[in-house]
């Protein structure tokens, strides 16, 4: 057992406890002591002064290897920026490609606290080596799309269940099967047809698998499904019977009246991603009422392109923040609520629960070490939901440790060799731009 | 002569010009080269190979004293948080409480960048002993206020001219007239008097002193002035006569139809505040219509109370989003403009653009060096005002200069001694909050 001796520990557990000056005992890769005495026994005793240790943050939904289209044309009309920047760009992706990219992406998310994230991307399988080889914990779905890339829905289905296959043996040979989990991806609405989605509602029932799908980002989005199929997209959704508590969807701002009820009724999970929808003008997500209605809301960054950044401090900030701008109430989504989006509700919205989002007895000792002192932001020492969300960023993780190991210790990579992948994400960046003819 | 040769300067020059590989060099307190070529003498050559060089940041609306009291009971509502926690605290300041909370918001602000502000509190001598003392650039201003104070515009007027006198001597005796800068302070339309306005009004012309105020900050006070003086605020202040180029008008979130105009017309500089304004549910100041009237604005922190930091690069990032999604534009206030916003607007606001807020031959020496390769955000290398905006933080700031001199540099403080400080700022704090009775 290794004992920790931080200042402070936010749980996140049923009682929110805020514990001042315990020690945390991890056994393999499990927490296996929470207490005011030191344990009798114990290999090493790691003494954390001025320190925070809070649970690994949950990024619920991204698009890791997107690091390698960072910057590409912001500020840009949505439209233009996919067809003339973005999917250039994406369609020269190689698979070894998209693993820097996903690599890159995880050290990013590993300084910022990130030790689980879900994805959607294509090249899947490669995010899936790079989870597996930085030590970081996923649920990885393809981005399955028969619209977009004029497949048959079986076609479509079928890449999807291949990469199934492949992630599953993956996890089996290396031993990661508690760290690379599987979800279904159907892209969208509008990227897949209704019978690929009614393909995905029945293998999700019949084999207990997740859902991860975006949903009513954009109001093109919502007039745009109306149009086609008379419905608004979630009550499309619904109408087809995709909807159940195995649903993760991502963005949701685009929710008529009526359709809140929908999302409680059949407890699908929130994904909100407030930088995004804010840079690409989707909107802002009805949280504030999602809360109310007691649907699950977690907090994701989205890809690194429309972001652009991987760090679940600055979204936290801005989700504490817009919520009250928009609805005029300065005591909405309070900073307590956030590190919750940020933790215990998104596990619970990847399914993880058990295993992840708070530091209690049994689970996996997924762990960030915040150092307050690191920077002015700390002092004066306040309500530590309210520090971190509104006063600390990334740069006072310290330490980083997920499934008993630490993968960041006191700002060094112990899986990634960092200086030497950055200098590939550049080549790979300068090539794909002169592949693509952009400058 | 000692010259800097970083990889990128952004000059935010009247062209705007990006420098690839360019040679900075600068004689005592100015910048006194810039050029293509190594110059031919000088006392010492600084590589700064992947370093990008920026104007000093500019943080044009703050109450820097108010690090003391930050966290102090956030996510509360408005009024109870005002009466029930911060002036409690505030009516127990000493002086040397300030002068101890500005040096370590001063601190603070270098870390992230910000070589000049405006500032507006009480004891504000004492701010400026601090901002003598750190070395860095402040516009000064004693926040009048008869009807918060119950004294007679008089007096409160005379408060305020006896802090002039007391800054003049000080940056005269201390050598820092080029520094320390004085400004009016009248709080806000309805923290002052007409007749204290009017006063102000008056002097401001005779003397060309500027004036900084709070203005149209929440719909309450929209509301209020309105049942007060028949007029919304803006037009309050205009029928007043107040109105000029000289004023520099924070939040200015409530503006009517016709006020844009009025704005325009007096040449009026508008601070805005995004994180403040989002956090204390005042809503959103109506930004992308101010920049098409052509109305100069700058961009701020407000008081570390209410943001909670004092950090133009979390202040950046949320001006660009905030209104893209407000207004559903993707293309609105692009990341260029931002920039402008934090240095060369702000500087035109404060009156000293002969000064500072860009890279150019005669202007003073403020400038914060950026080290790209900190951490992982800034690679891949793309648009840098779209990095700086959208992809860096504060922690990438690696070396500031003010006046020609290292304040910080290589992450270290020349003229401040951090870890004493922010011991002295804990014990201020709790000795503030036993003696208001706050747990």
């Amino acid at each position: 057992m290794i004992v920790l001796h931080p200042s402070i520990i936010i749980t996140m557990d049923k009682d929110r406890r805020i514990l001042d000056n315990y020690y945390l005992g991890i056994d393999g890769d499990k927490i296996v002591y929470i207490g005011k005495e030191k344990p009798g026994e114990y290999e090493e005793l790691i003494e954390l002064p001025g320190r925070m240790i809070i649970p690994g943050l949950i990024d619920s939904h991204t698009h890791v290897a997107m690091t390698l289209l960072r910057g590409l044309k912001d500020d840009a009309d949505l439209m233009e920026w996919l067809q003339k920047y973005i999917l250039p760009m994406e369609m020269r992706l190689k698979p070894e490609d998209v693993y820097y990219g996903a690599l890159y992406g995880i050290a990013e998310m590993l300084r910022s606290g990130i030790t689980t994230f879900l994805d959607m991307y294509y090249h899947e399988i490669e995010i899936a080596k790079a989870v597996e080889k930085a030590g970081v914990r996923a649920v990885l779905s393809y981005g399955s799309a028969d619209v977009f890339f004029n497949r048959s829905p079986e076609e479509e289905f079928k890449i999807a269940e291949n990469f199934r296959a492949n992630l599953e043996k993956l996890a089996k040979e290396k031993g990661a099967e508690d760290r690379l989990f599987f979800a279904y991806g159907p892209h969208s609405p509008y990227g897949c047809t209704k019978e690929l989605l009614e393909i995905f509602r029945d293998e999700s029932r019949r084999r207990n698998i997740r859902i991860h799908i975006h949903l009513a980002e954009t109001q093109g989005e919502f007039d745009d499904i109306k149009k086609k199929t008379g419905y608004t997209p979630i009550t499309y959704l619904n109408e087809i019977g995709l909807l159940s508590d195995r649903v993760m969807a991502a963005h949701v701002v685009w929710v008529a009246e009526n359709e809140f009820a929908i999302l409680r009724e059949k407890g699908v999970n929130v994904l909100h991603n407030p930088i995004s929808n804010l840079k690409l003008a989707s909107g802002v997500c009805p949280v504030p009422r999602m809360l109310k209605e007691g649907i699950n809301v977690a907090l994701a960054t989205d890809g690194p392109a429309s972001n652009n950044r991987l760090d679940m401090f600055r979204e936290m900030h801005v989700a504490a923040i817009i919520h009250k701008g928009v609805t005029r109430d300065p005591k909405t989504v309070p900073a307590k609520t956030v590190v919750e989006m940020a933790t215990i509700n998104a596990a619970r919205a990847l399914g993880l629960e058990h295993l992840v989002g708070s530091i209690e007895i049994g689970k996996k000792a997924d762990l960030v070490v915040i150092n307050l002192k690191h920077g002015p932001h700390g002092t004066p020492v306040h309500d530590p939901y309210s520090m971190i969300v509104y006063a600390l960023d990334q740069s006072y993780v310290e330490s980083v440790m997920v499934n008993g190991r630490w993968l960041y210790y006191n700002r060094e990579y112990s899986t990634i060799r960092f200086d030497e992948l950055r200098e590939t994400i550049q080549e790979i960046r300068d090539r794909l731009m002169q592949e693509a003819g952009i400058s």
